[in-house]
């Protein structure tokens, strides 16, 4: 057996695990807040107000989005040190799909405020609980493939963390010109570890404009995944939003009390909504890029399912119970109800109890205009 | 008000009618057999084994076919005068659907045994009624767009068949070279009334044959249509099929007595299966027929509902709980669950309580794929 970099590397990895845990904090503490509060309309009728796409198993092992991200980061963050930030209506629905979850864990906003509170509410809980720790920020709703090489970059991530006042930011390697995220400008050439200086945020760019990042290799795709100290987050929400930062203090002092529910309920209403890339990121320094190549989808529609899913040999991603006739590259999720198809091709359909969708591939942005028919006309049962 | 030939003919028409029912039996009494044991395939999943077309509404008016076809011709034969012929399986639905039909009318074949058992053993009823009587023979499941038209046709059949010993088939003026009809050849110099002398009946034929039967204009697609007077098709009957009208005289007399169930079982279903096309209509002389050209339609699959059920502004015929964005020319019937389109063109979708077909036009004749693939796999529960 011949070994790579990349077994060294790993090899390496593990040993400062193991170092970390037979001699105690060595290294930081590692925790995570996973962000799933979001209530996407994109894979309707399967998700629904009630039931979001975080909750949903869109891949061939049956676990939901939220269930994969908090097994991903299992061998680095401890079940414990994990946090939920969600809404009160999917408090059961976490408590249900993570039963080794502390409750107190799940931090439920009483209303939508966008990132930069959502990130203050976790960073207020994790410095209540350890004085200073890792915080890593996660999407509950993206899919990554190369599971050990994303957990060798969190690892790099909180190294460039701890080391100063760092602002960690993961970016993802463009495939090809995407004109649905936003865009990450770095310095090739200003380093830290080995993460990279960044210049600036951008937001989602024209087909044109998308074309000159890719080619500048300057370029990375906004994962919307941070690392950072929780004391560098929230010194930098101190200096940058400090409205925010007050209540938030108010709130810290009110967590385990009898009031914290009212506090939270009056200072988190009262924050201004304001997102963490443009509160935040935009405005300070020592802000850091990882580039991460380990295969992450952000699962944005039903399309995405044929990249998640095995096809079989009709070019089809079939489950339920299905027969399909003279079809082909089609996308068919059922549940007991029999679907057959005859004669299609390049087509998602979508049977649930009380709804069926079927929609050709390239007319999936449209999806959105039957949520909109639907709202028009107060059929709320069908959301 | 001009008066048109059409209205002289039809005031002619009703004034007989009128005569007959005034002053006794000066015309022949008038019966119908409808044959109504088919198991059609082609309107799966709505159609199944125990619900064939003949027995679902795909009109507007929520008619279902059998129920339009007694419907259609009550201005000519009393409910009492019409026999369905179906089998034990449909008894009860021929008796849901038609609640004023007497119940000995039905007559339930122990077995299919092909349409000239059928028709001898409705003869047989009606010659213990009457004495003799002008016999229609009609399916079940077909449409027919003007109706006083086929009333008009089936009268001046009903005089071709009571002037001697005459045999009568209706056909249809073709409107395009179908290949999936029988065709009937027809003297035209050679006439009866308003019939003409049938020369032979054919088989479906190829393309470039039937494109030369239209050039001719001697040929009429084959209906399944048939008057005649009852003695004229027993003595037929008794000379091309000697074995059949044998069973069918001990059938006769049988009819009302403790044995008629057992008789009817053991005699039907020694006879020899033989179409009344090929095994009396081929052989016997004094055909004739008459063209029609009524609006005739014989519904063979869900495209034809297209024909027959009024399509909205983007060319799509729905029913049920229907959203379609950009979605045209496509059949969408549903029922209470909400079926959801988009970016569609050219499609049949069919959705019922267990199964759900989406189909593309062009390959509605694969249909019966999916049924064999059933049928293979023992899913009776859907066939």
């Amino acid at each position: 057996m011949q070994l790579q970099k990349g077994d060294i590397s790993a090899f390496l990895h593990h040993a400062m695990d193991t170092m970390e845990k037979l001699e105690g904090n060595t290294f930081m503490k590692k925790t995570a807040l996973i962000m799933a509060g979001g209530r996407g309309e994109r894979f309707w009728p399967r998700s629904r107000r009630n039931l979001p796409k975080q909750f949903l198993s869109l891949t061939d092992d049956g676990k939901t989005m939220i269930q994969l991200t908090v097994e991903r980061i299992s061998p680095l963050v401890d079940i414990e040190d994990v946090y939920i930030a969600t809404n009160r209506d999917y408090r059961s629905l976490v408590m249900e799909q993570l039963p080794g979850l502390p409750e107190k864990n799940i931090l439920c906003e009483p209303v939508g405020r966008n990132t930069a509170p959502c990130i203050g509410l976790g960073a207020v809980h994790i410095a209540k609980k350890y004085e200073d720790a890792i915080m890593y920020v996660l999407p509950s709703d993206h899919l990554i493939k190369f599971n050990n090489m994303f957990l060798n970059v969190l690892r790099d991530a909180g190294e460039v963390a701890e080391n100063g006042e760092n602002l960690v930011t993961i970016g993802i390697t463009p495939d090809y010109p995407e004109t649905g995220y936003g865009y990450i400008k770095f310095h090739p050439d200003k380093t830290e570890g080995r993460a990279y200086a960044v210049e600036r945020f951008v937001e989602k760019p024209s087909i044109e404009v998308a074309k000159e990042y890719i080619a500048t290799e300057e370029y990375l795709w906004n994962s919307g995944m941070f690392t950072w100290k929780v004391s560098t987050i929230l010194k930098n929400i101190q200096m940058h939003l400090p409205d925010t930062y007050e209540r938030l203090m108010k709130i810290a002092e009110a967590v385990g009390t009898a009031e914290e529910e009212a506090v939270l309920e009056k200072e988190f209403r009262a924050m201004q909504p304001q997102s963490v890339d443009y509160g935040i990121m935009e405005k300070a320094k020592n802000i850091y890029i990882l580039p991460g190549t380990f295969g992450w989808d952000d699962v944005g529609s039903w399309l995405a399912v044929e990249r998640i899913r095995r096809s079989n040999e009709s070019g089809n991603v079939v489950s339920g119970n299905i027969i399909t006739i003279n079809t082909h590259n089609c996308i068919i999720q059922g549940e007991r109800k029999l679907i057959a198809t005859v004669g299609l091709d390049d087509m998602i359909i979508v049977d649930t109890e009380d709804a069926t969708l079927i929609c050709a591939k390239d007319s999936a942005g449209d999806i959105k205009k039957v949520l909109e028919n639907l709202k028009i006309c107060n059929r709320d049962e069908y959301i």
